[in-house]
């Protein structure tokens, strides 16, 4: 079996250099990938997932994932809270949209609310929980657009029109 | 050279099958690809590409494409309507978030206005051209989502609440 192996190369009628494979004529076509999640509320408390996996184990992240193919951005949040919380939800529109462009990463996060009754830790949460906004582990979030969702799902409660975009100043490269 | 070859093959520890390289060890994760473009307008008219490549040649779109690697959807915006149309954007704000499960897209188009006066067709368009709301050659747009898209302006221009999602009943698989 050969060992993958690529080379930035610009194919013709192209503007930009693709990974072209250097054993077989494929060139592999990278784009941005689309991240879904919500910020799940209910009675004023916000459902967090402590990661039982890398990056950032141990630290606090909403219901959130890659997108699938054939999936929409609906369907995709709502496999992703059941994967991560076990948990039904109802989603109530595009909270924000934001780029991560250092990692080439579009993060679709939905506003939304529980189906039924009942979360409990998937295979990649050490544990699960509804915290008051006042109790939110700001310090042990796992990623800066947790604390974007947040913050600006408490903007929308104030009366901010969504959907939001990266907090002004925020656009990692 | 050898030409490109993969099977569908379930990864260890993955819940799904990926495609994998029959020559090499490569696992090609395809996930949805991220198209971005803007409803532009000016004194009640909006701006409209006659499209100059397949598909859909000949029909009129929205200046729109596939979001690059470390891009914003807010800088691919831009790019694409400086490729397509020549023109220089200001963006509003997300229009709509769409979602295309059979083809693996997600479109986030943004309201706009120009920047800057002029416009003229880039490389991949034939004709770019205002249309006031009445002209709109509703019957010759490239795509369902252009429909969609210049339909949700005139909703928000009437008062409905942004961003929008599929119109109910067109999830295409």
């Amino acid at each position: 079996m050969l060992q993958p192996s690529f080379t930035m190369q610009t194919p013709e009628s192209e503007d930009r250099p693709r990974r072209v494979c250097d054993h077989c004529a494929f060139t592999d076509y990278v784009n941005p990938k689309v991240v879904v999640g919500a910020v799940v509320v209910e009675d004023d408390h916000v459902l967090l997932c402590k990661r039982a996996i890398a990056p950032r184990l141990g630290f606090w992240t909403l219901p959130a994932g890659f997108l699938e193919e054939n999936e929409t951005v609906e369907e995709g949040t709502l496999r992703e809270a059941r994967e991560e919380a076990c948990a039904e939800l109802v989603l109530d529109g595009v909270l924000s949209v934001y780029s991560v462009p250092r990692i080439s990463q579009v993060q679709v996060m939905f506003r939304a609310r529980f189906a039924s009754p009942g979360f409990s830790p998937g295979p990649e949460s050490l544990e699960v929980a509804l915290f008051a906004w006042k109790d939110i582990p700001w310090g042990q979030l796992a990623f800066p657009s947790v604390r974007w969702a947040l913050e600006h799902y408490q903007d929308w409660l104030a009366g901010a029109a969504a959907p939001f975009s990266n907090p002004h100043g925020t656009v990692y490269r």
